[in-house]
This record gives structure tokens, C-alpha cells and sequence, in this order.
């Protein structure tokens, strides 16, 4: 007889349950749901206004999602729950909630409905920036070396500085929290009845690190005194790492989602990090580029290495055992979708119509027949500032090399490439810092849907690009993590590295590397690292200086 | 009883002919005659194949303009040829053609119809470029001091490459010609009779130097043994200062124009230049930008500087007794242009046929309202590389400040205010070498028609700007010497001077800087220049080196 799993992936705007089985990987069911709040950027449901910069998500959603769900996936697949032997879910991160002791989330309760601050702060909620400034000034300035674990900077969206507005706008708020705590390790409580956290958010999020713990109490004073014992009142020094068995659903989650009382539930995880054994990485050395509207890329190593301008390194925080690296870009499928919005031409679009081609293929066509270098562009990918390796939000685009015969598809084709030479930025960082990578992997839309994309990358890197074999990388994820929590004797797997062999899945399609291709992108990635480092490194702040002008206006 | 003269004006396309009331200036009428054959860049009229980088013109229609604009405009103005006193032409330059010894050009010989080399080659064919290399090279290793005069570099589009591409290509031709001359001292040749050689063009575009004359016989022999004695075989070391008589209409030309039998024929001039006094500009420290697809700056001096990056500086070479000093940006009206056809989204086309809007005036009405810096971005105005002050055809276009949400219209701003900067980098050149630059005059399509970027132009200079009152500066320039070829006694005026005072005009209109722009232009203005020198001046010759490795695929 089968067995199943299901993955619930929580994004940023629906979750997505996926019905899998155990011994194949096979995707038998599939099934979205919406937020109906989506998300709260500039009131609350009762019309409270929003700051500048808020981005709140309501906790209710992420409950309609479960008894949404996966009664549909069971009901498609034809698979009974009796059948079904464990249950994930992945989440955006960090993305954080104020509770009571049982879990209720103090937006629930009728006293704290319109009050701001009782609702679930969205990774993307950047109103804490001046907190995030202030903190890492403070601990530059006493030396604090956990800083360096997150390429020398913590970001806005972390939950410290999330946290300490809480404190500074809405102290009541602040004081009637029991637990402030990740959606991810949230959801997991109301399907198993008991609080767990997981390294990854722990790790990547809260700055806890496996053998020094969090950063000390009295850095934590040094912030605010107030926030002196924060970790001890609203956090937990208790983590769990991931690929464990968080605990069992309870009756009451089990009247919510048509799941049976008493299936595993995996420890929380991230909707990024989750996607690694998905593609069936089962140790260091392998990146994996999540590659949507920004990127991220996954690795794991066998040291604990400080490696500047990376977003973090956490032990256990991709998979147990090995040590978690995580960088990004800020801007990509972003990048091409401000390009195809405002700056294609009207008379490409009655071309692509007279075509009967959509204005993507269309494009897509005439720049996949230029070579490297052909268009004599050359782009900076800053867009939305720089994530990896430099760190830096202020950062903004570049282009040079324009001339009267400049193209529309030179211009499309030249912001790809300036993502390619920035994802070889991080890679030739990681080596540069001792860290190897040896082989690539990437999912996400991009990398299911964009052959060029793929090839420009295969051939920027040097590296031949696996590519996800499911469509729900994240879902099947935790999917995976949940027939480890299940374990053997359920029909599932005793570990994470054997599970993501047996399910996770890459196509059958490789991008490799077109040798000509790489001769010529290594002299215009020469090019791109030299600007890359005169405007990004101090020698000409003028990116800077043009952002802070505009901001004086 | 009211005397006229004539001006025309020959553009790239077509010629222009406008009647001028001799005592007020006021344009009775005009008239426009198209070139039938236009510009030939890939066959002759044979279908004979022409190279790359090829521009040719027919010397035929330059005739066809007098036969048809000169009767349409006295028939328009209801004025008798006995009431026009002269008239003078302007051309575009260097257009030069091999003519026989009677000023017939070879292309009218039926043995050289087929023969590419025996037609008008335009100022913008640009196939001796190769040449001009050479010539730059030999120069500069001899120590030519005159090449100085010309920013020390002179260009393809001028006489000795042009010439010496035809020795190289068909001496046949070469030999067959009696006469290399410029198409604006042939048009005079054919209205007097009389070969005469005008100032302006031999010194910008031919190296003659009033107290030095040309460069060496043994520096042209240095090109090529043949080119040993071009200067007295082929051109002329006879020079007519620029405000003289070229000679009287002959009974040729009356038959042809309609004009008078001894009608005044002032000598020869150049589109640009003839422009200077029809803004009523008198004398030094006035610049006057003619501002269309490029822009050219032209101003007087009362010493011969050698201003590096400028055109050139030449006796003579504006108005008598001066020395007038010429710079350039290559890429203005055709940079704006660039921008509409290649990266202005459908949905602002939309959305100005919704508003029942033309496209120009849709995006200025979004461009306008933005502040200095408001938009974060900073261009460099190369996309057809750098005239002046670098000289330097290599350089390409580049911009920063681009983030997501970024606008068209402020990147479109950000072009205008590029060749903006470009402007003052020409202005502060001058200065910087000695030569004062004291008032601002504009004249071309631009200045006419957009206020947006004339008003930008004055922030960024910190300079009033007076617009030119004339539509059509160069023919009523022509008209203006056509009255001192005249002379007072028969109506007209005794000198260029009196005339330009007399006749030349600005509008009531001044775009005067807004202090608060200025201070912002200011800013952005050093970050402008670092950048210029940066990518302009060798510290990153990054742009070369793509367009380098574009060639070579």
C-alpha cells in the first residue's frame, strides 16, 4: 500500500499544498489558496492606517489555507488520510507574529483588532530600518562577532529589529506578547499543539548560532534595556534542527484539515531553504539559485567560514549537520519585468501581435540570437541595491555601452546578463573565501521557463545548471521533510539526505557551458568586476550620494 | 522703395530658399526643394554598390534647389529680381566634390557616371576613416603644430581623407579631377562663374591657417608621394574671408534662378557658422548652440588658443577679423529620438491618444514637473560618441541612479539633461583655457520647439539663453551676407557687423536660471564630470574595450 506526504508551502501572497508519494516523489495532487488579506500595506481591515514601508499578513489566512487545502489534495489524489503519514510546510521568512502563551495571535483578540502591531509582520515590512541601522552601528561598534556570520549586516527585515519597533511604537503591545514567533514554527504549533523553533529561522533570522547562542543579554541591553532578557521573554533558547518531527496533529488540527490525528509534523522550515533536497542536494558543495522575482542561493559547507557579503551561515540551517549558506540577489525577475514594463517599445507589441507571438517569446527570440558581447552592453544589476556580496540597499543601476543601434533585446538581454555576472560574484566569492562550489542547480519560474536565461547562466558561470524537476520546489520540499518526520518504520525515510535521494528530482534537460560563449563572457564579467567594485566599494559613491540628493528633495 | 536679399541654405536633405527684407530682416517668404536623389549610401543611380560607411550626394540637385526655391520665393513674396541686391548660400560641410577645371563635376562626364568617386561625398561619409587614422598618426609623430587647432584630432569627414580615399581607391578619378572643391564654394562657382574658396570651410575642414596657410607639402607627401603637391593641384591657396563678394550672378545663373544679371554673390558659407549673425551676435565671448540631431557651438574669440577637444579654432572662420572658435556634441535631438523609437512603452502611447495628446508633449508634461535629482539618475551623452571636449568616436552612452521605479520620463530626462552637461563640459573648457564665454544664444529645432530642455539648459549652465528668432537661422544667415556682399550703396550694409545688428534676432523669450535648479544641476553636475573623466579620460576604457570585442566577432 502507498504512502503519502504533503508539503504546504506558504508564499507571499498563497499557500500551495502538494500530495506526494513516498516512494516515488510522484506529485499526485496539487491545491492554492489565496490570502484573502493578501497583504496589508496600507490599513488594517478595520481601515487603521499604515506607515511608510509596512507590509502586515493576517494569521488567519494561514489557518484557511490548511483546512483549504489539504482536504483537496486528498480529495484529487483519491488518497485516504489514513494513508497520509506526515505533513510540512515551509514559509517566507522572516515573517513573525506576536502570541499569547497557547499561541493565539493578539490580533485575534478583540482588545488588539486595530492595533498594528498586533498583526504578522511580513519579511518584506521594512519600516524597521532606522532599528536596523541603529543595531548593527551598535554592535560594529563593541566588536560583536556573530556580525560577521551575516556578511557584517542585519537586515531590516530580521526579527530584532521587528521586534524593538514593536517596543518603540506600541510598548502595551510589546508587554501583552508571551512569545514573539516565525509564522514558519507558528503554523507547526497549530498543527501539532506545541511550541518548537527552527534552526533555519533561528539561524538565519534571530542570530542564533548552534554553539555560542544568541548574541548576549547585554548587547540586547545595549539596544534598548528593555530589551535586555528579550530572548528568554518572547524568543526560546530551545531549537530544533531541521529534519525533525516537530510532534503529532492534534484533534483539533485534525478537524481543520481532514488530516488524521496523530501524523508527523516536520519541524518548521523556509520556503528557500526547504527547496534543497527537492533537487535531491544531499551535501556540501552544490548551489542551488532560487531563481523568481529575486534570487536566492542555497549551499551547504563543512566549516563555519566568515564569508563577507553573504546573507548568513547557520549551522543546521539547511540540513542538519552541515553549515548553511545563504546569499542573494535583490533583483531579477524583478529586473526584466520593469524592463518589459516600462521600457518596451509600442511597435514591439504590434509586431508580436501581427506575429500571434506573446511579447516575452517575441523578445526572447530576437535576443537569443545575438552572441556575447554582440550589443557591446554592459549592466550593473542594482535595480533594488545589492543583496550579495555587497550589502547594500543604496546601490542603483547601471548601463553602459548605449549607441544609436542599441536594441530593445540588447537592453532585455544586457539585464540578464548583469544577473549572471552577479550570481558569478557570489560564486567567486564563496571560492575566494575557501568555500567550493563545484556544482549548480537552480529552480524557480525563471529556470522552468526561460531556456535563454538558463544558457546565459550556464555560460557566465562556467558551470553546467541542473535545473528543479518539480514546478512546487518549496511544497515538494516540505514534503520531503515530512516523510523524514514520519520515519522508516511509517514508510517514510530515516534521514534528510536519504529522503531528498529518493524524491527529490532534477529534469533531464542539463544547460552546459558553449565554450566560445565562455571565453567571451569571462572578459565582460572582467569588465562587470571592475565597475562592479569602483561604484560598489567606496571608489565612487556617486550611486549613493544621486539616492541621498533625491531623498533631500 | 524696399530692397531684398536671398539666402539658401543647404541641409542634408534639401535646400531652402528665404527672401529678407534688407532693411527690417522680416522673412517675406521661403520655399523648400527636396533632393531627388537625396542621400546615396548603398548604390549610385545605375545601381552601381557603394561600401559601408558610404554618404554621396548628386550635384544636380543642388541646382535644382536654386531653379525651383529662388523663382518660388520671389514669385511668393510678389518682389522683382530688380529689387534683390544679393544673394548668399550656406552648405553643410565638409561636402566636397572632384570637379573639372570649368567647375564641371565628374559625375556630369558621362565616363564617370558609374564611378562612386566621381560624385559629392557628403560630411557624413565616413569610409576614410582609415585614412584619418593615418593622417592623425603622421601628424602627431611629426610634431604638426596645427593639429592642435583642431582639439588634436582632425576627422574622416574632412577634405584630406576624403581626397586621399580617392587616390587610394580610384587615382583615375583622382587624376581626371582639376579641382577637389567644397559643394559650398562650387554653388557660388556656379551662380558667379568664378572659382573662389571661403575661409570658414578651408580652415575647419581643410587645416588652412591665415598666417601659416596649409600644413606642408612635405607632411602631405609624408601621407602618400602623390599627395606630395594636393594643396596647388587640386584645392587652392586662395582664401576669401568670409563677409566678402564672391563675384556678380552671370547670365547663366540668371537664366537659371530668375535672379538679375550682376546680382551680388556673397562668398560661400557653412550652415552652422552662417548662423552666428542671424542671432544679431557681433562679436566675442557669445556662444551660439545650434541645437537639432547634434548641436554645434560656435563662438568668437580675440586670440588663437589651442583649446583641447574643440572642432577648431580659425581666422576668419566666422566673422571677418576674428577667430571663430567651433566644438560639437554628436548626439542630441538623435539621443531624444533614440529614446522614442526604442524605449517608450505602449501604455504611454495609450494613454496620450486617450488624452488626445501627441507623444512628445505626453511625456514632456511628465518629464517637466520632475525637480533636478528628483529622479536619482545621471547619463553620459555618449551614445554616438564624444565630440568635444574628448573627440573621441569610440565612447558609448552610459546611465546610473535606475532602480524599480524608475519612470520613461525620467530617464528621458535624464538624456536631456546628459547632453545638458555635455554643454557646460564644453563651456567650462573654454573657459578653463582662457577664452571667456560670457552670453548664451540657441538656435535649431530644439531651441524652437522645447522649452523643457532649454529651460534645463540655463540651470545647468547658470546662463540666461536667448532663443533665436529666426525658424530658419542658416538661410536668413545667408541673407544677412548676401547684404554686405551688396554693399550699402546699393542698399545693403558696409560690413557683417552692422548687418548682424540690423537683421539678426532673438525671440522676446529668455530662459533664465531658477537659482534653486542651478544649485541641484550643480551636484549632479561633479558626479557628471568625475564620470567623464573617469570613463572619457583612459582610467576605464571599458567602453572601448566592448566595442573593441563587438568588432571582433
Amino acid at each position: 500500500m502507498s504512502k503519502y506526504t504533503i508539503g504546504v508551502d506558504y508564499g507571499s501572497l498563497s499557500g500551495r499544498a502538494v500530495l506526494v508519494d513516498v516512494a516515488t516523489g510522484e506529485e499526485l495532487a496539487s491545491s492554492v489558496y489565496e490570502y484573502p488579506h493578501a497583504v496589508m500595506e496600507t490599513q488594517l481591515p478595520d481601515g487603521t492606517k499604515l506607515g511608510h514601508d509596512w507590509a502586515l499578513q493576517h494569521p488567519q489566512d494561514y489557518l484557511d489555507v490548511l483546512s483549504h487545502t489539504i482536504p483537496a489534495v486528498l480529495k484529487e489524489a483519491g488518497v485516504s488520510n489514513e494513508d497520509v503519514i506526515g505533513v510540512g510546510t515551509d514559509f517566507t521568512a522572516c515573517t513573525i507574529l506576536p502570541v499569547k502563551a497557547d499561541g493565539t495571535p493578539l490580533c485575534f483578540l478583540p482588545e488588539y483588532k486595530n492595533r498594528p502591531h498586533a498583526y504578522v509582520k511580513m519579511w518584506k515590512h521594512h519600516a524597521a530600518q532606522d532599528k536596523a541601522n541603529m543595531l548593527n552601528e551598535i554592535a560594529e561598534k563593541r566588536g560583536e562577532t556573530w556580525l560577521k556570520n551575516y556578511g557584517g549586516k542585519i537586515s531590516s527585515e530580521w526579527a530584532i529589529p521587528k521586534i524593538w519597533q514593536i517596543l518603540d511604537e506600541d510598548e502595551e503591545i510589546y508587554n501583552a506578547m508571551d512569545r514573539f514567533i516565525e509564522a514558519a514554527d507558528w503554523i507547526i504549533w497549530q498543527l501539532c499543539g506545541k511550541e518548537t523553533r527552527n534552526s533555519c529561522t533561528a539561524g538565519y533570522k534571530a542570530m542564533f548560532n548552534k554553539r555560542l547562542g544568541y548574541p548576549s543579554d547585554d548587547f540586547f541591553k545595549a539596544l534598548d534595556p528593555r530589551l535586555e532578557h528579550v530572548i528568554d521573554e518572547k524568543f526560546s533558547r530551545d531549537i530544533t534542527p531541521l529534519g525533525g518531527c516537530a510532534g503529532y496533529v492534534t484533534e483539533k488540527a485534525a478537524a481543520l484539515t481532514g488530516l488524521k490525528v496523530g501524523t508527523a509534523v516536520a519541524i518548521g522550515n523556509v520556503d528557500a531553504h526547504v527547496c534543497v533536497p527537492a533537487v535531491g542536494i544531499d551535501g556540501p558543495g552544490k548551489m542551488l539559485a532560487i531563481m523568481g522575482t529575486s534570487t536566492c542561493h542555497m549551499m551547504m559547507g563543512t566549516t563555519e567560514t566568515q564569508v563577507p557579503g553573504i546573507c548568513g551561515v547557520v549551522e543546521d540551517g539547511i540540513l542538519p549537520g552541515f553549515f548553511g549558506y545563504e546569499a542573494g540577489q535583490s533583483c531579477v525577475g524583478d529586473h526584466f519585468a520593469w524592463f518589459i514594463d516600462n521600457c518596451l517599445p509600442a511597435s514591439y507589441y504590434e509586431d508580436a501581435e501581427k506575429q500571434g507571438m506573446n511579447i516575452h517569446k517575441y523578445l526572447r527570440a530576437k535576443a537569443e540570437v545575438k552572441k556575447p558581447g554582440e550589443s557591446g552592453l554592459l549592466a550593473l544589476d542594482w535595480w533594488n541595491g545589492n543583496r550579495s556580496v555587497l550589502v547594500d540597499v543604496d546601490l542603483t543601476g547601471m548601463m553602459l555601452g548605449m549607441t544609436l543601434q542599441t536594441k530593445p533585446e540588447d537592453i532585455y538581454r544586457a539585464l540578464i546578463e548583469a544577473t549572471a555576472y552577479g550570481t558569478r560574484m557570489i560564486v567567486e566569492n564563496y571560492r575566494e573565501n575557501g568555500i567550493p562550489v563545484e556544482e549548480f542547480y537552480a529552480s524557480g519560474g525563471i529556470s522552468q521557463k526561460d531556456p535563454m536565461t538558463m544558457q546565459i547562466y550556464a555560460d557566465v558561470l562556467n558551470m553546467p545548471i541542473k535545473i528543479a524537476g518539480s514546478l512546487q520546489g518549496p511544497a515538494l520540499g516540505s514534503a520531503i521533510f515530512a516523510s523524514v518526520a514520519a520515519g522508516k518504520e511509517k514508510g517514510g525515510y530515516d534521514n534528510i539526505f536519504e529522503a531528498a535521494r529518493a524524491l527529490g528530482k532534477v529534469k533531464d534537460t542539463v544547460y552546459t557551458p558553449i565554450p566560445e560563449n565562455v571565453e567571451l563572457y569571462n572578459k565582460i564579467f572582467a569588465e562587470y568586476r571592475t565597475l562592479h567594485d569602483y561604484f560598489g566599494r567606496g571608489a565612487n559613491d556617486v550611486m549613493k550620494r544621486l539616492k541621498a540628493l533625491m531623498k533631500s528633495l
